[in-house]
């Protein structure tokens, strides 16, 4: 096998209450990759569709993450990469992360899969950390593990895989005005009340619950972030009445995905999920700010094979 | 039915990384009680042996939560109590949980179960309250459950139960020095780092991954408490040497229970605990502080009839 082409999911980092730490997969939107072994050595990126990014592998969030891997690795062939990016950078949704997986994913399969997804993730955290000047896999590892995962660590690397309920549907929106992770980060405080603190850590320990015991009662009164929410909704407009919308449409919750400005709900079941996509259609409809929405079932595979 | 003898269990609350909601029960040290239906109305108690608290019920952590419960039923008759108190006041195993819980079980069985283990928390924090100045039911939950246990809420009262490895043994210290609640509340900084209280809700969540898989490994990385046990370890005496004694034989982790002074440590099999234990007692008849120490499995029943 001399070449192959993948999907690499959009991924949902946060989950309202694990801020650096939790995140799921999404199966309706990622980014396609063709991976091609080269005779001539080192990495090129050959093709980029849907958006403009660099070409100069040391610049492309996939061909740092390549490199990383590849000097490491010191295999006998180099790789050429094509782009096809359907998620669009800046939303929210995990686009630096699925490009920065789908490379690596790619190479590892062409090599025979001398890495398993723990070195993977470590690779993939040098590419990540080029689109948000720090290394945080909350995007990464749901991209590369499918489902919910939560990371302990990055250093090393330390991702523990979550039990999916089988009947979670996510909705989102992405209103189409960009906020980049680095300042989505800075606006945050350096220090939090202890009292939401534990507040946060209760819903983590809670939302974790849940998915292992299916119950969906407690998974939405877990959804809630008392923590980073409250200022990174500033940064989106409409947030509160979208959140509302979600809730009032049968949502389980409703918060920021990643560092936004995409919202993302969870919902029991399909037919719910549409509702909420509807709601959020019909408000944003009323304002001028250009959006897309879409219904996902958790993909609990994560990157694969086309 | 009109006397019943009941074992209220001593408990750890917190579980190192956390703070204020989590907990479990432990059942080779508890109190016993005995309650009587008396046809004079109101609550009385009329021995206690082991330590010496006040007899009136407004005053005594036991009649208090008596009180709100029997002014809520307003039953027919009155309850008589005795108190034989087997966990030191101030020891940081849920002492005065353990009297909060006791009164209201028993009259609750005397009455034919009325009320469920949820309610029969709302009440027990009445009693709570009284001795620590705060209404926390980390303590109750775990006596009332069983188990392991995270509050996810006091009001409305909201408890969720986690599972318990078969395995699982805790060895525990009391260093014979007393620390109020109140006074280990008081020290706890306001805010923490943002970063810190990232760890935390990571190791909460893994904590609960932890206990719904079986793993213990996982279980071990997540005991790890980054926010409160700095400000506490201080507190109690030879505090690192412990927690390094308990590690070196074998220990899961260790930390402070409750707001100390006792430290408790988990272990995967009876053996490895009764060794830490030793560990324990050799480092600690080295001081001139009295401790005693016990070990003990998860009690999974939680507060029950002898």
């Amino acid at each position: 096998m001399n070449s192959i082409k993948i999907f690499s999911p959009a991924t949902v980092a946060n989950v309202s209450c694990g801020f650096d730490v939790l995140g799921f997969c999404l199966d309706s939107i990622g980014d396609e990759m063709i991976i091609h072994k080269t005779s001539e050595k080192g990495i090129t990126i050959t093709k980029i569709e849907g958006y403009d990014l660099p070409y100069e592998a040391t610049k492309n969030v996939a061909g740092v993450s390549a490199l990383a891997m590849y000097e490491a690795l010191q295999p006998d062939c180099g790789f050429a990469i094509e782009i096809y990016k359907k998620i669009k950078p800046g939303s929210g949704i995990g686009s630096s992360s699925a490009s920065a997986v789908g490379s690596i994913f790619g190479m590892n399969e062409l090599l025979g899969k001398p890495l398993d997804k723990t070195a993977l993730t470590k690779y993939a955290l040098k590419g990540e950390a080029i689109a948000s000047q720090s290394e945080h896999a909350d995007n990464l590892a749901p991209a590369i593990f499918g489902g919910f995962t939560l990371v302990r660590s990055v250093n090393p690397v330390d991702v523990l895989q979550l039990p999916t309920p089988n009947d979670l549907f996510a909705t989102l929106i992405h209103p189409q005005i960009e906020i980049k992770t680095s300042v989505s980060r800075a606006i945050l405080p350096e220090t939090v009340n202890l009292k939401s603190a534990i507040t946060q850590w209760s819903n983590v320990g809670s939302l974790v619950h849940a998915l292992h015991t299916n119950d969906y009662e407690v998974l939405s009164k877990s959804l809630n972030d008392v923590i980073i929410e409250p200022y990174r909704k500033q940064m989106i407009p409409h947030f509160a009445t979208i959140k509302k919308a979600a809730l009032e449409s049968g949502a389980l919750g409703c918060g920021i995905s990643g560092s936004g400005p995409s919202i993302f709900a969870l919902s029991k079941g399909k037919d719910t999920a549409l509702g909420i996509e509807k709601a959020f259609q019909n408000m944003y409809s009323k304002t001028d700010i250009e959006f897309n929405t879409f219904v996902s079932k958790i993909n609990t595979e994560g990157i694969k094979i086309l």
